[in-house]
């Protein structure tokens, strides 16, 4: 028998992960709209044998004032469906991951165009389910404004068992009643065959109760931001205890927590590369990403080098503003430093050191209990997916901790996933 | 000065156009979900030089019975969009253009999308805006059923300004008021840079009074069914002249109307080639195509060797409801008649003959004032697409009626369109 090894995920994201890295002087400013770039980011990571490709969407511009959107990383780029149906044709063996969301899209599109991804890529397909926190998408789709949290994970839930249901052919107009929930209505199945995988890999990575609920119903994969061992520990066991309450085993979800790498030869040289990109960071920048994460407006009016103030109930992203605010008050920063600290890996676990240093972060977490792998997030592209499949990797594979060539040629077979009947 | 020349495109369906195709010995029956398959397409038709690949599109089955939806050439399909997105990243010069419903999208997220897949190209992306005619469709997208023609006309009107404006950067949530008409509520400018091209191409297909007067006030690309020359030429006539009304010059639009060529070295050998194709249409699926057009279910309930009987009014398809009565009318057809001649070009203008005969056809269309290119529906793929490829496009050139090879990159060259302000 194999022993259990890591999952490992590519995050592509524009320029890099890290909010100044199109200010770095190896990164590709335009990188969003260049195909070309994105063909080389798969192909690396393909050729590292990673499990899976994985975009993050959103349907609106990432963040309300155009001057500081424009000074990120990320301020444009590619809708990643059709993004990853390109790069299916350039790849052959790795996972292709896109979130869609269940605020602004109906069932019988999304499950149809994932499916429809699936074939496309021979069984490499899979779903990132978000229920969309942002007020700035909301503002996109009318003007009603963004639903409340519990509002739009109900929809979700109701949305995720149509999915399914189309992609394992249980809705038929022909022969049964169709699918008619409160906020759905579906009569057809898909115009498609099954999935050569047996469906679409479902992701999730809501964080919140009723998020980690809804993945323990229906993901196989999920993504988490947590910043220390304990914190990772903590949601680890929280998941996986709560897949009993739905007749699933505890290695039915692979759980894979964000990870920042900055990698070097030597330690030091790995710290200054990350001071050379913290330096980058203007002060408005950060703190206009902390106050998306907080969901609030005014952080700005507040002094930079005071602590936090007293925040208001939120209806957007309520994990991630607990992370925040338990950071803030566990380490005493003042918003200036939170905000380079959340800005640079966007909130994510950031590991800086030598390959076998990383490695050695790694495989506490995966061994201890606290993760099943990674959604690797490099900082700038290409440079530090290279730096990671190139001196990481081989360090992981090394110790037996992460193939050394894919088994299979579908995405559930990287993961270890069961077929769903 | 070059010579006006013809804009052909390449109508991609699955197995092919002929809904026997998938009975045809040559044909490859699963096609629909075979990349490579769409692959060799693109590739054939891009050395051909011609102008766009199309790509039709429905959310849902094309046929209300399954037994009957399975018997037809375009049983299963990869979802549109993000096909071209594969087949952009294998080509180089070809235009490619997907159908999308304004009924069952948000035009923040299609005008995306569309936009994504122009970056993704070089600026080769085109919308065919489509309203959605379908009950089918309409089921899997809540149960309030099909809007009435106008109203979705109403939509389809606001939807394309939007649509327009997003692409021309002409919302901003920051320095102006955003957009918000009766149905639409859009705040953001797109996340991405202005189109290669100036804009996507804009195509539409819909020929009733209402369609038309959509098509003279957004449409650089019109598609169209039409049997006849004298149907052809009137469509061709009243569309360029109602451009006027919105300040537009005839040449700002460019007629294509379908042709489903079927052709070989010989005319008795083309003829031969068809015959094979209409015999191996089961009764009951021209029956049911026919249903399909005229918008009434019941049709199978009349004699199949009588003439067709009275319809009621219809919230479907008008104009090709109309084109099947006037049919019907003019050449005293059977209801089986009249399905096996629908059933085979699916509505669309059927040319058999020789390379020059079929030449001829072309010619006298495009010079009479009926045409200004092609939209070829190949029988069935690869062998029909092949053979118009290397038997009727040499002919055509060597007429001077078509390109020997592209002069510019992008669709808009191709097309001889304007850029957009």
């Amino acid at each position: 028998m194999t022993a259990r090894q890591m999952k490992l995920g590519a995050f592509l994201w524009a320029t890099g992960h890290h909010i100044a890295a199109w200010r770095h002087p190896q990164a590709h400013a335009t990188a969003g709209v260049d195909i070309d770039h994105y063909v080389q980011l798969a192909r690396t990571a393909e050729a590292a044998k990673f499990d899976l490709l994985f975009c993050e969407d959103a349907a609106g511009v990432r963040e309300a004032n155009v001057n500081i959107a424009s000074q990120t990383s990320r301020s444009i780029g590619f809708e990643p469906i059709s993004l990853l149906a390109a790069l299916a044709v350039q790849t052959s063996r790795i996972g292709l991951v896109s979130t869609a969301s269940t605020s602004y899209n109906e069932p019988y599109g999304l499950a149809r165009t994932f499916l429809s991804l699936d074939h496309l890529s021979s069984g490499r397909a899979g779903w990132n389910l978000v229920t969309s926190a942002s007020h700035i998408e909301a503002a996109n789709f009318g003007s009603t404004g963004l639903r409340p949290h519990a509002d739009r994970y109900e929809r979700a839930r109701e949305f995720a068992g149509v999915v399914t249901a189309l992609w394992r052919g249980k809705l038929d107009g022909v022969s049964g009643p169709g699918h008619d929930s409160r906020s759905f209505s579906v009569r057809d199945p898909l115009d498609l065959p099954r999935s050569p995988q047996g469906a679409p890999v479902m992701v999730q990575a809501g964080a919140s109760d009723e998020g980690r609920d809804l993945a323990a119903r229906t993901a196989d994969v999920v993504f988490t931001a947590a910043q220390t061992f304990e914190e990772a520990k903590a949601f680890y066991t929280d998941l996986k205890r709560r897949l009993a309450t739905y007749g699933r085993e505890p290695d039915d979800i692979k759980i894979m927590p964000g990870v920042g790498p900055i990698v070097a030869a030597t330690e030091t040289e790995a710290r200054a590369k990350h001071e050379e990109l913290q330096e980058l960071i203007p002060d408005d920048v950060g703190v206009a990403l902390l106050s998306s994460y907080l969901s609030i407006s005014d952080l700005w009016r507040y002094p930079i080098d005071g602590p936090l103030p007293q925040l208001p109930a939120s209806e957007g992203m309520q994990s991630r503003q607990a992370l925040v605010i338990e950071q803030s008050r566990r380490d005493n920063l003042s918003i200036r430093q939170l905000a380079r600290h959340f800005a640079g890996a966007r909130g994510h676990w950031r590991v800086v050191g030598t390959p076998a240093q990383i490695a050695d972060e790694l495989e506490a977490r995966f061994e201890g209990g606290a993760a099943d792998g990674f959604n690797v997030m490099p900082s700038y592209f290409p440079g530090e997916l290279d730096a990671f499949a190139t001196l990481v990797v081989p360090e992981l594979q090394r110790r037996g901790l992460f193939r050394k060539d894919y088994e299979g040629r579908m995405l559930r077979d990287h993961l270890g996933l069961k077929r769903p009947k």
